[in-house]
C-alpha cells in the first residue's frame, strides 16, 4: 500500500451512537434543552471524532502552507508574485493576521513551503521545509504538475501532521498563503461540484473586472486543455491544483486519520477539502467549516460538502484566519460539556411536568 | 436633572470621522483591503466608541440580571418559577453556560438580584443586590410595575455599571435570567417595533403549542389593557417590561455615557436595547449585537435597531452566553488593529499598480 492508501485505510466513519449519547448529557446540564444550539453539534461532532468523552483542545495548531502558481503569468492576480515569499517571513516575524488570531486563541502556527517559487533560506522552529517545486506550471498550457508530485504534495501534508502529533496536537486549522491561488481552487471547485466557471469564481483579493474575466477564461481554457476527472481527487490535484492545495488535502486526511478534528478556513483550504472527500468520502465527518469567506464558490463548496458554516464575517484573508477564529467557539463548546453543572449537581428543577 | 436625564445627556453620537481614520490604518496592514470583513467594521467602531487608537479590551464584564415576572401566572413558560433563584445559585457556584463561556474569554460575571421573587440571603463579592421588588405583577391585570420602579430598575443598572467602573471595565455584555421575561420581552417588542404580536413571540425556554397560544393571547391582553406608548421608553417598561430588562436598560445607557462598548446578548437583552434607544436614540452607536437566537422576535428587534449580528449559532440561552462568544471576536478585532505588521514595517509589496 502506498503512504496515501494507508492514511485513508485507517479514516472510519464516526460513530453516530456516540452523537446520541453526548446529546443525553448536554441535556442534563442546567439549560434549556438544544438552547445552545449550534455549540452542541460542535461537542458532539468532537466526542464522536476524537473518541474522548470530555474531549480538552489544548494543542491546537494551524497550518499555513505557502505555494506559487505559474497561473498568475495569465494576470489573474491583484498582488506581485513575490508578496508569497515576503509573507512567509511576515509569518515567521508573527505579523500577519493568522499570528495575531492564532495568539488570541492559544494556538500554534507551523508554516511550510510547499512550493513558493523561491528557495528561502528561513531557519525557525515553526517553518518546515516540504517544497514539492518552485511553484505549479501555467495550467492553460498543460498539467498544473505530475502525477507523482501530486501524490507527493499530499504526502508532504501527512508529515506535517505526524511531525505535530509529537508535540501534541488536539485540533488541526487549515491555512495558506500563496498568490493567485483562489485561481486553481475555483477550478478545483468547478470540476467537483459540476458548476460553471462563473458562478466559482470571484475577486480574490480584490481584482477589477477586466482582471476577472482573465481569470474566467484561463480556467476555462486550463479545463479545457486538461479534462480533468471529477470523482478522481489526484487527476484534479495535479491537473488544475497547487503544491499548497495538495499539502493541505494530506493535512486533512491525516487529521482524520488520527481522529483528529480539523477546522477549515475560506476557499482555498475548502477546495482541498473537496479534493480529500473526493479521495475518502468518509473524511467529512472530520470537518468542521471554519466561517463562510466572501469568495462566491465558498457558498458552493460547503453546500457540495454539506457543511454549515461556523462563522459568517465576511472574511476573505485566508491564511487560516477563520479557521482559527471558529476553533475558538469549538473550544467553547467542548468546555460547555466538560464544565457546565447538571440540573441535579446544581439543584436546579427541570422542565414543568417533567 | 434626574440621574437618567444627567445620564441621556452625556451620550453623544460617535464621531464619524474616526470610522474613515481607522480604515486607513487598517488598510495599511499585511492583508488585501478589507479582507477582514466584519472584524474590520467592529475594531473602528470600538476605537469611535472608546476614543482610544489602540483599544485593549482587558476587563471584559457580563452583567447577568435576575428578575421574575408575574405574567408566569398565565403559563407562559416551561419551566416552574422557582428556576430563577436557583439559576443564580448556579451562576454563583460557576456551574451554568455563561459562568463557562465567560471564563473562556476571559471576563468577569456579575450577578445581580434586579427582582427575584424571594429574599436571596447570598455573600458573594460578584453578587449584587439591587432588588426592586419580589417579581413584577401580572400585567394582564395591569401595570406590570409602578413608574417609580421603572425608574428605580434603570438607575439600578447605571449603579451596576458605576461599580464596575472601579474594577477596571472595558467592555460590557449584557446578560439575564428570570423565567418567563421572553412574555414581556414579545410586549416590548411588538409595542416598540409595531408589529404582530405573532411575528415576535416564540417557544422561549421550550413550550408545546397550546402554551404558545396562552403566551400570545397573555401578551396581547396585556398590551390592551395598559395601552403603553411606544415612543416613551419609560411607560413600555413601566407597563409591560421586567425589573432585569429595566437594569439592562440602566446598563447600556450608563455604558454609553461612558464611552465602553456594549455587546447585547439575545432576544430579552436586545428588549432591553429598544427601550434603551428609545429613551436615547444615540445609544445605538455604542451597541454590539452580539449574535442572532433562535427567538423569532430577535431578527425583528435587530432589523430595527440597524444591527447586523456577530454570531448566528442558534443559541437561545440567554444569561449573556451570546454576547461573551461574540465579545472573543471584538477583542480579536481590536488585536489585529493593535498588532498586525504594516506593509512597510513587514516589507511587503501592496497591489499590483499602486
Amino acid at each position: 500500500m502506498t503512504i496515501i492508501e494507508q492514511i485513508i485505510s485507517r479514516i472510519r466513519p464516526i460513530d453516530k451512537s456516540v452523537l446520541e449519547a453526548t446529546q443525553k448529557r448536554l441535556d442534563n446540564l442546567t439549560k434549556p434543552l438544544g438552547s445552545l444550539g449550534r455549540m452542541e453539534e460542535i461537542a458532539k461532532q468532537i466526542v464522536a471524532i476524537s473518541g474522548k468523552k470530555n474531549p480538552v483542545l489544548k494543542n491546537k495548531v494551524i497550518f499555513t502552507l505557502a505555494g506559487d502558481h505559474g497561473i498568475v503569468e495569465e494576470g489573474v492576480s491583484a498582488y506581485p508574485k513575490e508578496v508569497t515569499p515576503q509573507m512567509v517571513y511576515n509569518f515567521l516575524n508573527n505579523g500577519a493576521g493568522i499570528n495575531v488570531l492564532a495568539k488570541h486563541a492559544g494556538a500554534r502556527v507551523v508554516v511550510a513551503d510547499l512550493g513558493v517559487a523561491e528557495e528561502l533560506k528561513i531557519k525557525n522552529e515553526n517553518f518546515k521545509i516540504k517544497k514539492i517545486g518552485l511553484g505549479t506550471k501555467n495550467f492553460i498550457k498543460g498539467p498544473a504538475m505530475s502525477s507523482e508530485d501530486a501524490v507527493k504534495s499530499i504526502e508532504a501534508g501527512i508529515e506535517l501532521v505526524e511531525e505535530e502529533l509529537k508535540n501534541g496536537l488536539d485540533i488541526i486549522g487549515t491555512g495558506e498563503m500563496g498568490i493567485g491561488n483562489t485561481t486553481p481552487s475555483s477550478a478545483i471547485t468547478s470540476v467537483i461540484c459540476n458548476l460553471e466557471v462563473e458562478k466559482v469564481t470571484g475577486k480574490g483579493t480584490g481584482i477589477d473586472n477586466k482582471t476577472l474575466e482573465n481569470k474566467i477564461n484561463a480556467i476555462k481554457k486550463g479545463i479545457r486543455k486538461n479534462n480533468p476527472n471529477p470523482k478522481d481527487g489526484l487527476d484534479v490535484l495535479a491537473k488544475i491544483g497547487g503544491f499548497e492545495i495538495g499539502g493541505l488535502t494530506g493535512i486533512i486526511l491525516a487529521g482524520a486519520a488520527n481522529r483528529i478534528p480539523i477546522v477549515i478556513d475560506g476557499f482555498i483550504s475548502t477546495a482541498a477539502a473537496l479534493i480529500a472527500v473526493t479521495i475518502a468520502p468518509n473524511v467529512k465527518d472530520y470537518i468542521i467549516a471554519g466561517h463562510c469567506s466572501r469568495e462566491p464558490g465558498h457558498k458552493v463548496q460547503l453546500q457540495w460538502l454539506g457543511l454549515r458554516p461556523t462563522l459568517d464575517l465576511d472574511l476573505r484573508l485566508g491564511e487560516g484566519t477563520g479557521a482559527v477564529l471558529a476553533m475558538n467557539i469549538v473550544d467553547a463548546s467542548c468546555k460547555i460539556l466538560n464544565e457546565m453543572a447538571t440540573f441535579e449537581s446544581a439543584g436546579v428543577s427541570t422542565k414543568t411536568g417533567e
